[in-house]
Protein backbone atom coordinates (compact mmCIF):
# COMPACT_ATOMS: atom_id res chain seq x y z
CA UNK A 1 0.00 0.00 0.00
CA UNK A 2 2.81 2.47 0.44
CA UNK A 3 5.46 3.66 -2.11
CA UNK A 4 8.15 6.36 -3.07
CA UNK A 5 6.96 8.77 -5.24
CA UNK A 6 7.88 12.50 -6.73
CA UNK A 7 6.52 13.96 -3.55
CA UNK A 8 7.97 11.18 -0.90
CA UNK A 9 5.91 8.67 0.53
CA UNK A 10 2.36 8.01 -0.46
CA UNK A 11 -0.60 5.75 1.24
CA UNK A 12 -2.17 4.20 -2.09
CA UNK A 13 -6.20 3.24 -1.36
CA UNK A 14 -8.50 1.95 -3.81
CA UNK A 15 -12.00 3.48 -4.10
CA UNK A 16 -14.63 1.86 -7.03
CA UNK A 17 -16.84 4.26 -8.27
CA UNK A 18 -20.36 4.38 -7.03
CA UNK A 19 -23.44 5.29 -9.59
CA UNK A 20 -24.18 7.74 -6.10
CA UNK A 21 -21.43 9.66 -7.02
CA UNK A 22 -21.86 9.98 -10.88
CA UNK A 23 -24.08 13.35 -11.76
CA UNK A 24 -26.43 13.67 -15.29
CA UNK A 25 -22.82 14.76 -17.13
CA UNK A 26 -22.03 11.00 -16.85
CA UNK A 27 -19.22 11.33 -14.61
CA UNK A 28 -18.34 11.36 -11.03
CA UNK A 29 -19.90 14.83 -9.57
CA UNK A 30 -17.00 17.53 -8.83
CA UNK A 31 -17.33 17.53 -4.99
CA UNK A 32 -17.24 13.90 -4.30
CA UNK A 33 -13.51 14.37 -4.90
CA UNK A 34 -12.93 15.39 -1.63
CA UNK A 35 -14.70 12.47 -0.22
CA UNK A 36 -12.33 10.68 -1.90
CA UNK A 37 -9.21 12.78 -0.08
CA UNK A 38 -10.90 12.27 2.92
CA UNK A 39 -10.88 8.41 2.12
CA UNK A 40 -7.10 8.79 1.60
CA UNK A 41 -6.57 10.47 4.48
CA UNK A 42 -8.17 7.79 6.97
CA UNK A 43 -6.00 5.18 5.15
CA UNK A 44 -3.04 7.27 5.45
CA UNK A 45 -3.64 7.24 8.81
CA UNK A 46 -4.31 3.74 9.88
CA UNK A 47 -0.74 3.09 7.08
CA UNK A 48 1.13 5.10 10.21
CA UNK A 49 -0.04 3.06 12.88
CA UNK A 50 -3.11 5.11 14.04
CA UNK A 51 -7.17 5.17 13.42
CA UNK A 52 -8.44 9.01 12.95
CA UNK A 53 -11.98 7.67 14.53
CA UNK A 54 -9.38 7.42 17.94
CA UNK A 55 -7.58 10.69 17.41
CA UNK A 56 -10.97 12.16 17.82
CA UNK A 57 -12.71 9.82 20.56
CA UNK A 58 -9.70 9.25 22.81
CA UNK A 59 -7.83 12.25 22.22
CA UNK A 60 -10.32 14.47 21.85
CA UNK A 61 -8.27 16.49 18.80
CA UNK A 62 -9.82 17.25 15.71
CA UNK A 63 -8.22 17.81 11.96
CA UNK A 64 -10.38 20.91 11.29
CA UNK A 65 -10.72 21.40 7.50
CA UNK A 66 -9.06 25.07 6.74
CA UNK A 67 -8.52 24.99 2.79
CA UNK A 68 -9.27 22.29 0.19
CA UNK A 69 -8.49 22.31 -3.49
CA UNK A 70 -9.06 20.14 -6.34
CA UNK A 71 -7.87 20.33 -10.07
CA UNK A 72 -9.39 18.09 -12.44
CA UNK A 73 -7.87 16.56 -15.72
CA UNK A 74 -9.93 13.81 -16.97
CA UNK A 75 -13.23 12.33 -15.25
CA UNK A 76 -13.96 9.62 -13.27
CA UNK A 77 -17.17 7.10 -14.13
CA UNK A 78 -19.33 4.30 -12.91
CA UNK A 79 -17.60 1.73 -12.07
CA UNK A 80 -13.74 2.66 -12.91
CA UNK A 81 -11.18 1.60 -10.20
CA UNK A 82 -9.75 4.70 -8.90
CA UNK A 83 -7.05 4.68 -6.96
CA UNK A 84 -6.39 7.74 -4.25
CA UNK A 85 -2.59 8.19 -3.37
CA UNK A 86 -2.06 10.86 -0.08
CA UNK A 87 0.96 12.84 0.76
CA UNK A 88 1.15 13.96 3.85
CA UNK A 89 3.45 17.14 5.76
CA UNK A 90 3.29 18.99 8.85
CA UNK A 91 4.46 22.56 8.00
CA UNK A 92 3.57 23.55 11.87
CA UNK A 93 3.12 22.63 14.85
CA UNK A 94 -0.45 23.00 14.66
CA UNK A 95 -1.06 22.65 10.61
CA UNK A 96 -1.04 18.95 9.20
CA UNK A 97 -1.08 19.55 5.01
CA UNK A 98 -2.52 16.81 2.95
CA UNK A 99 -1.74 16.87 -0.74
CA UNK A 100 -3.61 13.95 -3.28
CA UNK A 101 -3.65 12.09 -6.57
CA UNK A 102 -6.17 10.60 -7.96
CA UNK A 103 -5.59 8.09 -10.63
CA UNK A 104 -7.56 5.74 -12.92
CA UNK A 105 -5.87 2.33 -11.98
CA UNK A 106 -6.48 0.68 -15.14
CA UNK A 107 -5.05 3.57 -17.58
CA UNK A 108 -2.76 4.85 -14.98
CA UNK A 109 -4.14 8.07 -16.05
CA UNK A 110 -4.01 11.11 -13.53
CA UNK A 111 -7.83 12.26 -12.99
CA UNK A 112 -7.10 15.02 -10.36
CA UNK A 113 -4.82 16.48 -7.99
CA UNK A 114 -5.23 18.56 -4.48
CA UNK A 115 -5.35 19.65 -1.40
CA UNK A 116 -6.30 19.77 1.95
CA UNK A 117 -5.10 21.94 4.54
CA UNK A 118 -5.77 20.85 8.63
CA UNK A 119 -5.68 22.82 12.03
CA UNK A 120 -5.61 20.98 14.80
CA UNK A 121 -8.17 21.23 17.29
CA UNK A 122 -10.16 20.34 20.11
CA UNK A 123 -13.68 19.42 20.31
CA UNK A 124 -14.78 23.00 20.83
CA UNK A 125 -13.03 23.95 17.23
CA UNK A 126 -10.22 26.01 19.21
CA UNK A 127 -6.68 25.13 17.78
CA UNK A 128 -4.94 22.74 19.82
CA UNK A 129 -1.38 21.19 19.64
CA UNK A 130 -0.85 18.26 17.89
CA UNK A 131 -0.86 15.38 20.92
CA UNK A 132 2.77 14.17 21.06
CA UNK A 133 2.20 10.68 20.75
CA UNK A 134 1.26 11.73 16.63
CA UNK A 135 4.53 14.51 16.21
CA UNK A 136 7.00 11.70 14.76
CA UNK A 137 4.23 10.46 12.80
CA UNK A 138 3.16 13.79 10.72
CA UNK A 139 7.31 14.23 10.34
CA UNK A 140 7.37 16.66 13.34
CA UNK A 141 10.14 16.37 16.10
CA UNK A 142 9.25 14.56 19.65
CA UNK A 143 8.67 17.01 22.28
CA UNK B 1 -46.94 26.21 4.15
CA UNK B 2 -50.32 23.89 5.74
CA UNK B 3 -52.94 22.54 4.30
CA UNK B 4 -55.88 19.76 4.88
CA UNK B 5 -55.42 16.98 2.61
CA UNK B 6 -56.38 13.17 2.05
CA UNK B 7 -54.22 11.87 5.25
CA UNK B 8 -55.26 15.32 7.21
CA UNK B 9 -52.76 18.25 7.77
CA UNK B 10 -49.26 18.62 6.38
CA UNK B 11 -46.51 20.92 6.11
CA UNK B 12 -45.65 21.60 2.92
CA UNK B 13 -41.67 22.81 1.66
CA UNK B 14 -40.33 23.80 -1.69
CA UNK B 15 -36.92 22.52 -2.64
CA UNK B 16 -34.76 22.85 -6.20
CA UNK B 17 -33.32 19.60 -7.55
CA UNK B 18 -29.47 20.10 -7.43
CA UNK B 19 -26.67 18.85 -9.72
CA UNK B 20 -25.65 16.65 -7.09
CA UNK B 21 -28.61 15.18 -6.60
CA UNK B 22 -28.58 13.70 -10.31
CA UNK B 23 -26.85 10.28 -11.69
CA UNK B 24 -26.20 9.43 -14.70
CA UNK B 25 -29.28 8.25 -15.53
CA UNK B 26 -30.48 11.98 -16.04
CA UNK B 27 -32.71 11.71 -12.96
CA UNK B 28 -32.27 12.01 -8.94
CA UNK B 29 -30.54 9.13 -7.67
CA UNK B 30 -33.06 7.34 -5.09
CA UNK B 31 -31.39 7.94 -1.85
CA UNK B 32 -31.94 12.27 -2.18
CA UNK B 33 -35.54 11.05 -1.99
CA UNK B 34 -34.76 10.27 1.86
CA UNK B 35 -32.95 13.59 2.37
CA UNK B 36 -35.99 15.40 1.02
CA UNK B 37 -38.15 13.51 3.49
CA UNK B 38 -35.40 14.68 6.21
CA UNK B 39 -36.18 18.42 4.90
CA UNK B 40 -39.55 17.38 5.01
CA UNK B 41 -39.42 16.34 8.29
CA UNK B 42 -37.49 19.57 9.78
CA UNK B 43 -39.97 21.94 8.20
CA UNK B 44 -42.81 20.01 9.69
CA UNK B 45 -41.33 20.71 13.67
CA UNK B 46 -40.93 24.05 12.13
CA UNK B 47 -44.64 24.44 11.25
CA UNK B 48 -45.64 22.73 14.84
CA UNK B 49 -43.58 25.69 16.57
CA UNK B 50 -40.27 23.90 17.83
CA UNK B 51 -36.94 23.01 15.70
CA UNK B 52 -35.48 19.54 15.68
CA UNK B 53 -32.25 21.35 16.39
CA UNK B 54 -33.29 22.34 19.69
CA UNK B 55 -35.27 19.30 20.39
CA UNK B 56 -31.47 17.46 19.60
CA UNK B 57 -29.46 19.80 21.68
CA UNK B 58 -31.65 21.16 24.67
CA UNK B 59 -33.99 18.34 25.41
CA UNK B 60 -31.21 14.88 24.38
CA UNK B 61 -33.83 13.43 22.22
CA UNK B 62 -33.26 11.68 19.15
CA UNK B 63 -35.46 10.87 16.73
CA UNK B 64 -33.71 7.44 15.68
CA UNK B 65 -34.62 6.37 12.37
CA UNK B 66 -35.94 2.58 12.30
CA UNK B 67 -37.35 2.31 8.89
CA UNK B 68 -37.28 4.17 5.31
CA UNK B 69 -39.53 3.40 2.55
CA UNK B 70 -39.85 5.47 -0.68
CA UNK B 71 -41.94 4.13 -3.94
CA UNK B 72 -40.78 5.91 -7.25
CA UNK B 73 -43.04 7.15 -9.22
CA UNK B 74 -41.95 9.22 -11.78
CA UNK B 75 -38.07 10.78 -12.08
CA UNK B 76 -36.50 14.06 -10.78
CA UNK B 77 -34.37 16.28 -13.23
CA UNK B 78 -32.33 18.83 -12.71
CA UNK B 79 -34.01 22.03 -11.54
CA UNK B 80 -37.57 20.81 -10.92
CA UNK B 81 -39.22 22.56 -8.36
CA UNK B 82 -40.77 19.96 -6.14
CA UNK B 83 -42.78 20.32 -3.15
CA UNK B 84 -42.52 17.80 0.13
CA UNK B 85 -45.65 17.18 1.90
CA UNK B 86 -44.82 15.79 5.13
CA UNK B 87 -47.86 14.18 7.47
CA UNK B 88 -46.99 12.93 11.00
CA UNK B 89 -48.32 10.56 13.75
CA UNK B 90 -47.51 9.26 16.92
CA UNK B 91 -48.75 5.97 16.90
CA UNK B 92 -47.54 5.17 20.43
CA UNK B 93 -45.39 6.68 23.02
CA UNK B 94 -41.87 6.61 21.71
CA UNK B 95 -42.52 5.66 17.75
CA UNK B 96 -43.59 8.74 15.63
CA UNK B 97 -44.57 8.26 12.04
CA UNK B 98 -43.77 10.41 9.31
CA UNK B 99 -45.63 10.31 5.43
CA UNK B 100 -44.56 11.67 2.57
CA UNK B 101 -45.65 12.52 -0.40
CA UNK B 102 -43.14 14.15 -3.06
CA UNK B 103 -44.74 16.22 -6.63
CA UNK B 104 -43.52 18.13 -8.97
CA UNK B 105 -44.74 21.66 -7.95
CA UNK B 106 -45.14 22.73 -11.96
CA UNK B 107 -47.03 20.08 -12.99
CA UNK B 108 -48.32 18.68 -9.98
CA UNK B 109 -47.41 14.99 -10.77
CA UNK B 110 -46.66 12.94 -7.74
CA UNK B 111 -43.91 11.57 -8.10
CA UNK B 112 -42.96 9.32 -4.84
CA UNK B 113 -44.96 8.46 -1.40
CA UNK B 114 -42.84 7.39 1.21
CA UNK B 115 -42.56 7.38 4.90
CA UNK B 116 -40.55 6.78 7.50
CA UNK B 117 -40.71 5.64 11.72
CA UNK B 118 -38.77 6.79 14.35
CA UNK B 119 -37.94 5.81 17.57
CA UNK B 120 -37.40 8.55 20.28
CA UNK B 121 -34.16 7.86 22.11
CA UNK B 122 -31.68 9.77 24.27
CA UNK B 123 -28.27 10.41 22.65
CA UNK B 124 -27.14 6.70 23.64
CA UNK B 125 -30.09 5.65 20.96
CA UNK B 126 -31.77 4.03 24.39
CA UNK B 127 -35.81 4.40 23.97
CA UNK B 128 -37.06 7.43 25.61
CA UNK B 129 -40.00 9.27 26.15
CA UNK B 130 -41.23 12.01 24.08
CA UNK B 131 -40.27 15.49 26.22
CA UNK B 132 -44.16 16.30 27.89
CA UNK B 133 -43.54 19.54 25.60
CA UNK B 134 -43.98 17.47 22.10
CA UNK B 135 -46.86 15.28 22.97
CA UNK B 136 -49.37 17.57 22.10
CA UNK B 137 -47.55 18.34 19.06
CA UNK B 138 -47.52 15.06 17.90
CA UNK B 139 -51.14 14.72 18.89
CA UNK B 140 -50.49 11.94 21.83
CA UNK B 141 -52.40 13.58 25.06
CA UNK B 142 -50.56 15.54 27.81
CA UNK B 143 -49.68 13.58 30.84
CA UNK C 1 -17.44 -13.37 -1.95
CA UNK C 2 -20.18 -15.53 -2.54
CA UNK C 3 -22.44 -18.36 0.14
CA UNK C 4 -25.46 -19.62 1.13
CA UNK C 5 -27.75 -18.26 3.62
CA UNK C 6 -31.19 -18.54 4.44
CA UNK C 7 -32.44 -16.98 1.72
CA UNK C 8 -29.99 -18.72 -0.74
CA UNK C 9 -27.11 -17.07 -2.46
CA UNK C 10 -25.27 -14.33 -2.13
CA UNK C 11 -22.83 -11.89 -3.11
CA UNK C 12 -21.00 -9.82 0.23
CA UNK C 13 -18.93 -6.88 -0.66
CA UNK C 14 -17.50 -4.75 2.04
CA UNK C 15 -17.81 -1.05 3.18
CA UNK C 16 -15.68 0.97 5.31
CA UNK C 17 -17.38 3.52 6.76
CA UNK C 18 -16.38 7.17 5.53
CA UNK C 19 -16.61 10.54 7.31
CA UNK C 20 -19.23 11.70 5.09
CA UNK C 21 -21.74 9.23 5.68
CA UNK C 22 -21.39 10.21 9.74
CA UNK C 23 -24.06 12.97 11.19
CA UNK C 24 -24.16 14.96 13.69
CA UNK C 25 -25.44 12.29 16.10
CA UNK C 26 -22.53 10.14 15.12
CA UNK C 27 -23.46 7.28 13.15
CA UNK C 28 -24.05 6.59 9.47
CA UNK C 29 -26.80 8.77 8.17
CA UNK C 30 -30.12 6.88 7.15
CA UNK C 31 -30.30 7.60 3.10
CA UNK C 32 -26.28 6.21 2.92
CA UNK C 33 -27.65 2.54 3.82
CA UNK C 34 -29.37 2.97 0.27
CA UNK C 35 -26.45 4.20 -1.66
CA UNK C 36 -24.64 0.92 0.11
CA UNK C 37 -27.51 -1.18 -1.27
CA UNK C 38 -26.38 -0.06 -4.43
CA UNK C 39 -22.53 -1.01 -4.58
CA UNK C 40 -24.27 -4.37 -3.15
CA UNK C 41 -26.12 -4.48 -6.50
CA UNK C 42 -23.04 -3.86 -8.59
CA UNK C 43 -21.34 -6.66 -7.05
CA UNK C 44 -24.27 -8.89 -7.28
CA UNK C 45 -24.17 -8.11 -10.90
CA UNK C 46 -20.13 -8.87 -11.19
CA UNK C 47 -20.29 -11.84 -9.22
CA UNK C 48 -23.12 -12.79 -11.60
CA UNK C 49 -20.37 -12.09 -14.85
CA UNK C 50 -21.68 -8.70 -15.58
CA UNK C 51 -21.42 -5.55 -15.45
CA UNK C 52 -23.82 -2.97 -14.57
CA UNK C 53 -22.43 -0.40 -16.64
CA UNK C 54 -22.36 -2.00 -19.59
CA UNK C 55 -25.92 -3.49 -19.29
CA UNK C 56 -26.51 0.53 -19.42
CA UNK C 57 -23.93 1.30 -22.34
CA UNK C 58 -24.32 -1.80 -24.61
CA UNK C 59 -27.83 -2.71 -24.23
CA UNK C 60 -29.29 -0.06 -22.94
CA UNK C 61 -31.70 -1.39 -20.10
CA UNK C 62 -31.48 0.61 -16.83
CA UNK C 63 -32.84 -0.94 -13.63
CA UNK C 64 -35.28 1.72 -12.29
CA UNK C 65 -36.25 1.77 -8.89
CA UNK C 66 -39.60 1.67 -8.33
CA UNK C 67 -39.30 1.10 -4.42
CA UNK C 68 -36.78 1.24 -1.33
CA UNK C 69 -37.21 -0.19 2.20
CA UNK C 70 -34.31 -0.26 5.01
CA UNK C 71 -34.96 -1.91 8.51
CA UNK C 72 -32.64 -0.20 10.62
CA UNK C 73 -31.63 -2.21 13.58
CA UNK C 74 -27.98 -1.00 14.93
CA UNK C 75 -26.12 2.41 14.35
CA UNK C 76 -23.06 2.23 12.21
CA UNK C 77 -19.76 4.38 12.78
CA UNK C 78 -16.89 5.79 11.36
CA UNK C 79 -14.61 3.82 9.83
CA UNK C 80 -16.47 0.43 11.32
CA UNK C 81 -15.99 -2.35 8.62
CA UNK C 82 -19.03 -3.51 7.14
CA UNK C 83 -20.53 -6.32 4.79
CA UNK C 84 -23.64 -5.26 2.74
CA UNK C 85 -24.98 -9.14 1.35
CA UNK C 86 -26.97 -9.19 -1.60
CA UNK C 87 -29.49 -11.50 -2.83
CA UNK C 88 -31.64 -10.84 -5.92
CA UNK C 89 -34.62 -12.94 -7.64
CA UNK C 90 -36.57 -12.09 -10.70
CA UNK C 91 -40.38 -12.43 -10.02
CA UNK C 92 -41.77 -11.21 -13.37
CA UNK C 93 -40.51 -10.60 -16.57
CA UNK C 94 -39.53 -7.01 -16.00
CA UNK C 95 -39.06 -6.81 -12.27
CA UNK C 96 -36.50 -7.64 -10.51
CA UNK C 97 -35.98 -7.35 -6.42
CA UNK C 98 -32.84 -6.93 -4.55
CA UNK C 99 -32.96 -8.44 -0.57
CA UNK C 100 -29.75 -6.63 1.32
CA UNK C 101 -28.63 -7.26 4.59
CA UNK C 102 -25.85 -4.86 6.05
CA UNK C 103 -23.58 -6.04 9.07
CA UNK C 104 -20.86 -5.17 11.05
CA UNK C 105 -18.19 -7.44 10.06
CA UNK C 106 -16.12 -7.86 13.29
CA UNK C 107 -18.97 -8.22 15.58
CA UNK C 108 -20.79 -10.19 12.86
CA UNK C 109 -23.94 -7.90 14.43
CA UNK C 110 -26.86 -7.22 11.88
CA UNK C 111 -27.26 -3.61 11.31
CA UNK C 112 -30.12 -3.35 9.00
CA UNK C 113 -32.15 -5.25 6.73
CA UNK C 114 -33.82 -3.74 3.14
CA UNK C 115 -34.87 -4.59 -0.37
CA UNK C 116 -35.39 -2.39 -3.75
CA UNK C 117 -37.33 -3.32 -6.42
CA UNK C 118 -36.24 -2.28 -9.72
CA UNK C 119 -38.42 -2.34 -13.19
CA UNK C 120 -36.19 -2.95 -16.31
CA UNK C 121 -36.93 0.63 -19.16
CA UNK C 122 -34.97 1.67 -21.90
CA UNK C 123 -33.36 4.82 -21.46
CA UNK C 124 -36.54 6.78 -21.67
CA UNK C 125 -38.01 5.02 -18.49
CA UNK C 126 -40.46 2.79 -20.10
CA UNK C 127 -40.64 -0.78 -19.33
CA UNK C 128 -39.05 -2.85 -21.09
CA UNK C 129 -37.56 -6.70 -21.35
CA UNK C 130 -34.54 -8.29 -19.76
CA UNK C 131 -31.88 -8.79 -22.43
CA UNK C 132 -32.04 -12.57 -22.94
CA UNK C 133 -28.51 -12.80 -22.28
CA UNK C 134 -28.95 -11.98 -18.45
CA UNK C 135 -32.41 -13.82 -17.71
CA UNK C 136 -30.53 -17.14 -16.19
CA UNK C 137 -28.35 -14.73 -14.21
CA UNK C 138 -31.80 -13.40 -12.78
CA UNK C 139 -32.97 -16.48 -12.26
CA UNK C 140 -35.40 -16.63 -15.17
CA UNK C 141 -36.23 -19.14 -18.39
CA UNK C 142 -34.49 -18.52 -21.34
CA UNK C 143 -36.22 -17.25 -24.31
CA UNK D 1 -30.97 38.54 -5.28
CA UNK D 2 -28.94 40.96 -6.60
CA UNK D 3 -26.58 43.52 -5.19
CA UNK D 4 -23.18 45.52 -5.80
CA UNK D 5 -19.90 44.36 -3.39
CA UNK D 6 -16.91 44.66 -3.15
CA UNK D 7 -16.18 42.32 -6.02
CA UNK D 8 -19.01 43.83 -8.08
CA UNK D 9 -22.20 42.24 -8.87
CA UNK D 10 -23.24 39.19 -6.95
CA UNK D 11 -26.51 36.59 -6.79
CA UNK D 12 -27.20 35.81 -3.26
CA UNK D 13 -29.54 32.76 -3.07
CA UNK D 14 -30.39 30.90 0.53
CA UNK D 15 -29.89 27.76 1.90
CA UNK D 16 -31.11 25.92 4.84
CA UNK D 17 -28.58 23.46 6.53
CA UNK D 18 -29.74 20.03 6.24
CA UNK D 19 -29.23 17.36 8.68
CA UNK D 20 -27.87 15.24 5.99
CA UNK D 21 -24.58 17.51 5.14
CA UNK D 22 -23.43 17.59 8.71
CA UNK D 23 -21.11 15.00 10.02
CA UNK D 24 -20.43 13.81 13.04
CA UNK D 25 -17.63 16.60 14.22
CA UNK D 26 -21.55 18.56 14.31
CA UNK D 27 -20.53 20.64 11.42
CA UNK D 28 -21.48 20.82 7.93
CA UNK D 29 -19.03 17.90 6.29
CA UNK D 30 -16.53 20.05 4.28
CA UNK D 31 -17.36 18.76 0.78
CA UNK D 32 -21.01 19.60 0.29
CA UNK D 33 -19.55 23.38 0.69
CA UNK D 34 -19.00 22.20 -3.42
CA UNK D 35 -22.41 21.44 -3.43
CA UNK D 36 -23.65 24.59 -2.16
CA UNK D 37 -21.40 26.72 -4.97
CA UNK D 38 -23.35 24.63 -7.44
CA UNK D 39 -26.49 25.87 -6.30
CA UNK D 40 -25.23 29.39 -6.15
CA UNK D 41 -24.00 28.89 -9.73
CA UNK D 42 -27.51 27.78 -10.81
CA UNK D 43 -28.72 30.78 -9.10
CA UNK D 44 -26.48 33.28 -11.10
CA UNK D 45 -27.48 31.53 -14.23
CA UNK D 46 -31.42 32.14 -13.56
CA UNK D 47 -30.38 35.45 -11.90
CA UNK D 48 -29.10 36.52 -15.91
CA UNK D 49 -31.95 35.34 -17.28
CA UNK D 50 -30.71 31.37 -18.69
CA UNK D 51 -31.03 28.12 -17.07
CA UNK D 52 -28.07 26.03 -16.69
CA UNK D 53 -30.34 23.25 -17.66
CA UNK D 54 -31.27 24.72 -21.01
CA UNK D 55 -27.71 25.26 -21.84
CA UNK D 56 -27.02 21.64 -21.32
CA UNK D 57 -30.44 20.61 -22.85
CA UNK D 58 -30.63 22.73 -25.91
CA UNK D 59 -27.29 23.89 -26.78
CA UNK D 60 -24.90 20.89 -25.58
CA UNK D 61 -22.72 22.76 -23.71
CA UNK D 62 -21.15 22.01 -19.87
CA UNK D 63 -19.33 23.78 -17.89
CA UNK D 64 -16.69 21.14 -17.00
CA UNK D 65 -15.41 21.82 -13.63
CA UNK D 66 -11.28 22.37 -13.82
CA UNK D 67 -11.05 23.51 -10.24
CA UNK D 68 -12.51 23.92 -7.02
CA UNK D 69 -11.21 25.61 -3.98
CA UNK D 70 -13.05 26.76 -0.73
CA UNK D 71 -11.30 28.49 2.55
CA UNK D 72 -12.98 27.02 5.72
CA UNK D 73 -13.27 30.43 8.33
CA UNK D 74 -16.19 29.07 10.77
CA UNK D 75 -18.20 26.03 11.00
CA UNK D 76 -21.92 26.22 9.51
CA UNK D 77 -24.68 23.62 11.62
CA UNK D 78 -27.89 22.00 11.03
CA UNK D 79 -30.45 24.34 10.27
CA UNK D 80 -28.35 27.09 10.06
CA UNK D 81 -29.62 29.84 7.53
CA UNK D 82 -27.23 30.20 4.93
CA UNK D 83 -26.55 32.60 2.05
CA UNK D 84 -24.30 31.77 -1.15
CA UNK D 85 -23.09 34.71 -2.72
CA UNK D 86 -21.89 34.00 -6.24
CA UNK D 87 -19.89 36.40 -8.42
CA UNK D 88 -19.03 35.54 -11.95
CA UNK D 89 -16.29 36.60 -14.59
CA UNK D 90 -15.34 35.23 -18.09
CA UNK D 91 -11.84 35.70 -18.25
CA UNK D 92 -11.35 34.12 -21.61
CA UNK D 93 -13.31 32.71 -24.30
CA UNK D 94 -13.68 29.27 -22.91
CA UNK D 95 -13.14 29.82 -19.57
CA UNK D 96 -15.72 31.11 -16.81
CA UNK D 97 -14.80 31.37 -12.93
CA UNK D 98 -17.03 31.73 -10.26
CA UNK D 99 -16.02 33.40 -6.63
CA UNK D 100 -18.07 32.40 -4.25
CA UNK D 101 -19.01 33.58 -0.54
CA UNK D 102 -20.77 31.75 2.10
CA UNK D 103 -22.45 33.88 5.14
CA UNK D 104 -24.69 32.78 8.39
CA UNK D 105 -27.52 34.61 7.35
CA UNK D 106 -28.70 35.07 10.90
CA UNK D 107 -24.60 36.35 12.15
CA UNK D 108 -23.87 37.56 9.07
CA UNK D 109 -20.39 35.98 9.70
CA UNK D 110 -18.44 34.63 6.73
CA UNK D 111 -17.94 31.33 6.56
CA UNK D 112 -15.95 30.23 3.78
CA UNK D 113 -14.78 31.87 0.61
CA UNK D 114 -14.02 29.49 -2.68
CA UNK D 115 -13.72 29.60 -6.26
CA UNK D 116 -14.42 27.12 -9.45
CA UNK D 117 -12.92 27.50 -12.95
CA UNK D 118 -14.86 26.12 -15.83
CA UNK D 119 -14.20 25.26 -19.55
CA UNK D 120 -16.96 25.05 -21.51
CA UNK D 121 -17.06 21.67 -23.58
CA UNK D 122 -19.50 19.93 -25.57
CA UNK D 123 -20.94 16.87 -24.39
CA UNK D 124 -17.69 14.95 -25.02
CA UNK D 125 -15.96 16.99 -22.95
CA UNK D 126 -14.18 18.75 -25.66
CA UNK D 127 -13.41 22.55 -25.11
CA UNK D 128 -16.23 24.61 -26.96
CA UNK D 129 -16.77 28.18 -27.91
CA UNK D 130 -19.57 29.80 -24.91
CA UNK D 131 -22.62 29.71 -27.30
CA UNK D 132 -22.58 33.74 -28.78
CA UNK D 133 -25.99 33.83 -26.40
CA UNK D 134 -24.43 33.89 -23.64
CA UNK D 135 -21.36 35.89 -24.24
CA UNK D 136 -22.70 39.10 -22.87
CA UNK D 137 -24.41 37.22 -19.52
CA UNK D 138 -20.56 36.18 -19.03
CA UNK D 139 -19.04 39.57 -19.75
CA UNK D 140 -17.84 38.85 -23.19
CA UNK D 141 -17.94 40.93 -25.92
CA UNK D 142 -20.40 39.87 -28.76
CA UNK D 143 -19.31 38.36 -31.63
Amino acid sequence: MENSGAQGEFVETPIAVRYAETDQMGVVYYANYFVWFEVGRGAWCRARGFSYREMEAEDGRFMTVAEAICRYKAPARYEDDIAVRTYAEASKDKVVRFNYEILNKATGRLLATGSTVHVVTDANMRPARIPDRYRPLFGLPRR
